[in-house]
């Protein structure tokens, strides 16, 4: 293993951020980015909210094992560490030609494909980083690898300097959705920590108070992993957001008391259909929402979507039986039960009030809505 | 503070209990009860399922204390709790006469009944015993304070045995809307652990299981105290029952993905109009359930009805944020961020297919068949 760890990002700015008042990319905290020496550092979300630890990987399957274990999570933030992790395996490769690269690439694309089946971005950023080296291979006719590992690199910088364009194009879409004195509730965390910064729902939170609005909001703690609570609170929090955190349960109770006046999440797959593939319990939030009549909305680059599949064709990840069993090394149910650990949730188009992307906002129909996103998208 | 704790109860069986197979009260697993030598002893909740400790408490604060503590929790129990704190209060009373034994009495009803102000076993529990008091002490002319001591320690432990028999026959009338092979979802742990024994939501689960039907139990954690996974897990596993848990989140999904066939769960308090108080997150399940055309049972007994009441009448308690900001000691959330901690939510009546009681199963509309359950009962 040769993942190094260090309170301190080894070349971006000290822990100490200031709040993100003006969304300026070069601002914004990063959660996972490219260091000036070749190496990929991100935030080690499993130690948040009790610490902030950098860690820095110069292998590849340290990167898989990264996003396997959630240290990294979040669908556009493990699209970019996919791609990240092929310009890793491009300079590990000791290949003397180009071919041999591929082929190296080829096998580093598909053990971090395995580690996160349901988001589809992870897929999205590494088929467009092996098309990048296809390309950069068949025009250096195949001989060096070099302006291959080149073409790499910067594609997957591009990727996530693209990420924080996205999330501030959809933030300034969607903050007109949004008025003044709302108190929005978020499920899970579709964060900065989620993206390469800024983030998808909570940048639409973030572009709603940098509009001038003052809001409130409330994060659902996110059982198992505790996403809501542990990277949510800590987000909003940092950037001075007035955050509460509710338990799970506490969803119909917020709503029936008047609590809530919007919703809005994130996504990690959304079907042509309108079909919105997010973190379990998002179907609860949603339905809950349209009980109580409240506006339910969707945040997500076009990345996240999945033109191809139809609902049948979504496998959704079944996580480790220890998240439900023990929280913080402690057991809190009896050994030899069964768990059912889902990671994620179908949410059907007629609960999605609308779903904001960097394009605009897609209303329903979505069967029509969607499609017409990516008209002219060169994507 | 005069409480003792042992790992064996000290006037019961020992820890090593077989399974509940034939369900005679002698057989059952305590949760609360009234030792030999004039102690209140319970089965310490926090404990579990790691430890199975029994507690003996010779002090009705002490016993106000474990209510506020969760040490003993669910309706039932803690009204019969209750009940049996005003009876160590007799106890320790030095009262030369009736009257001032009263007056101690009505001091203790006051600590006692202000530990958990929703649930209204509680209040019904330490207003019959008070009667019961204030009847002996008329009878005996206000003399001797003796007869009144035993008066309301013989109502306890009658209200004790009570409970045990309303759940068996609560579990008799309710098996009959189960099916051989069904999967019951059920939210918090309203079993033996909430009654003196057998319970009521998990009593029904017995006496499907008893009638000879091979069933599944699908247990929701129940976040913030983790009720389900601690204790319904550790109740069903030891009686044999196959049970697996989700997070609270895992809901829409477990009966989208149709591994639900019906829900039952406890109630707190129910109105004469249907309206269900129980654990925070019961109104979703019921949302759910709804949504997808399960059948969504309550099982309590008939002191759970507050037929006084008007839905907006019900306070519901908001706990410490300390149970949704750290887990086992842990923190999970950054410090200085707002929580909601309902203890409770509100269940409307048209969410609700049938109420299970001990005197038959009440069925919408609720305004004609509440009142109907209450008529001939002397209650």
């Amino acid at each position: 293993m040769s993942a190094t760890t260090s309170s301190v990002p080894p070349s971006t700015p000290p822990p100490t951020i200031p709040p993100i008042r003006s969304p300026k990319p070069s601002d914004l905290m990063k959660t996972v980015e490219w260091s000036d020496d070749g190496k990929v550092v991100m935030i080690d979300q499993t130690k948040l909210p009790n610490e902030l630890v950098y860690v820095t990987y110069d292998d590849y399957r340290d990167v898989a094992q990264a996003i396997k274990n959630l240290v990294v999570r979040g669908a556009p933030a493990i699209g970019v560490s996919g791609a990240f992790g092929l310009a890793l395996a491009a300079r590990q490769s000791g290949a003397s030609d180009a071919p041999q690269l591929l082929r190296d690439l080829r096998t580093a694309s598909t053990v971090l494909a395995a580690t996160r089946p349901t988001a589809v971005n992870l897929k999205w950023g590494l088929e467009k980083i092996m098309r990048v080296a296809e390309d950069a291979a068949a025009s250096s006719d195949n001989a060096s690898p070099v302006p291959v590992v080149r073409a790499v690199t910067d594609a997957a910088m591009r990727m996530a300097s693209d990420d924080i364009e996205a999330n501030l194009a959809m933030g300034r879409n969607g903050a007109a959705l949004f008025s003044d004195s709302d108190t929005i509730m978020t499920h899970c965390n579709a964060g900065a920590l989620a993206t390469v910064a800024y983030g998808t729902a909570l940048g639409v939170i973030r572009a709603v108070r940098d509009s001038g609005k003052t809001i409130s909001v409330i994060a659902t703690e996110t059982r198992p992993v505790q996403q809501g609570s542990r990277l949510t609170a800590f987000e909003l929090k940092h950037d001075g957001i007035d955050v509460s955190i509710i338990p799970d349960t506490a969803v119909g109770y917020s709503m029936a008391n008047g609590l809530v006046d919007r919703v809005v999440v994130g996504a990690d797959r959304i079907l042509r259909t309108g079909h919105v593939y997010n973190k379990i319990g998002t179907y609860q939030v949603a339905t809950m929402a349209r009980q109580h009549g409240i506006p339910f909305y969707v945040a997500a680059p076009l990345s996240t979507f999945d033109m191809d599949s139809a609902p049948g064709d979504v496998v959704i990840e079944q996580r480790s039986p220890d998240e439900v069993t023990s929280v913080g090394g402690r057991r809190t149910a009896p050994a030899g039960i069964g768990v059912i650990n889902p990671a994620f949730d179908m949410t059907p188009p007629e609960l999605v009030s609308g779903i904001i992307t960097e394009r605009g906002v897609a209303a329903p129909p979505y069967g029509e809505s969607i499609p017409r996103l990516f008209v002219a998208a060169n994507f």
